[in-house]
């Protein structure tokens, strides 16, 4: 009997290192994180999220605008994978879906690129976040730094610097889907676009 | 002990299928899968692979060579996920890495989009493959086609098709590193770059 009680013992020790494994490899899908007075901390692996998309000097976004001059930027779209999952099965964002956008330097001449432009340093990070008990409005903007060392966390933006436009012009709740082109199939197949969308007028 | 004995093959069922769910969230992290005829299958959920970067209107790869008078392409590389770890670890490829190249069109004017680039339709997949048992120089090239349907299998492209531009200019072994700005860091901490990589000049 008592070899019986450490068989079970050995084999309970053994799930309970499976389920951890398990937690383990789940651990890459999560609700955003805050502090205790409100700021969002900037998620470490999102380059290990699901990727979104790309754009290339696109005329939205802080810091796109502030460098009008200089090359111009690459932005890379990143989301949290239990929410694009979530996505997939409705064309609807869920509670506490996070996505991350990194912008990055353009560069041209390198090796045997002469033409066109391939992704160089990091620029920005930014985020964007929907939780409904947090926020009245339910979406909210975070910018972790331009151009320098990274803050590890960042208050929510006014809601003129991102929110109201997101508001007025993204094409599935606050996000711009538009210029996603495989989460846009799946809003066009879900029937999930803002009835306010239009893909040929912006506004402000 | 009838009850001991039923207990222990109640948690062997329950070690049993949470194996089964270990297996099952390892799964996007495999090996790539050739026909018996030595074809590629073209991985389905490569776009939740790791993302490596994006470049626009490069001037390398078959797709991109086609398509000189049109507007410019966005390629995306992409990894998959055990490859992208080990190389994390060790700065180097491992066997049976499996890169996939995406080609989409470009559009500029959608919504409160003005200028710059954003991505749009698919135009090609491609994939990168080391499998040392399988083809006597280590790296194979793969295309699914372009502008049209995708095939579900594709052979190894000739030497001249890929291979010998990858293995004269590849920055770390047969892979464009150089274009890749977060593996190109670790390959310069692991000092895994090929000796005769030379950022500002190619060789044919």
């Amino acid at each position: 009997m008592k070899r019986s009680l450490l068989l079970i013992v050995s084999i309970s020790v053994l799930v309970g290192s499976i389920i951890g494994i398990g937690k383990g490899q789940e651990g890459k899908s999560r609700a955003p994180e805050f502090t205790s007075d409100n700021r969002l901390v900037r998620p470490k692996d999102y380059r290990e999220w699901i990727y979104v998309s790309s754009g290339l000097g696109m005329t939205y976004g802080p810091a796109a605008r502030a460098q009008q001059d200089s090359p111009p930027l690459f932005d890379n779209v990143f989301v949290e994978p239990s929410a694009f999952r979530c996505f997939l099965q409705t064309g609807q964002w869920p509670d506490k879906t996070i996505f991350v956008l990194e912008v990055r330097s353009s560069s041209t001449q390198r090796s045997i690129n002469k033409g066109g432009n391939f992704q160089d340093a990091l620029v920005a990070v930014e985020a964007e976040v929907k939780d409904e008990a947090r926020f009245s409005e339910k979406w909210a903007y975070f910018s972790f730094g331009e151009n320098g060392p990274l803050r590890d966390t960042a208050s929510a933006l006014s809601k003129e610097a991102c929110y109201s436009c997101h508001y007025a012009n993204g094409a599935v709740e606050n996000t711009f889907t538009q210029f996603y082109p495989t989460l846009l199939l799946i809003a066009n197949t879900k029937g999930t676009l803002n009835p306010g969308y239009k893909p040929n007028s912006s506004s402000d």
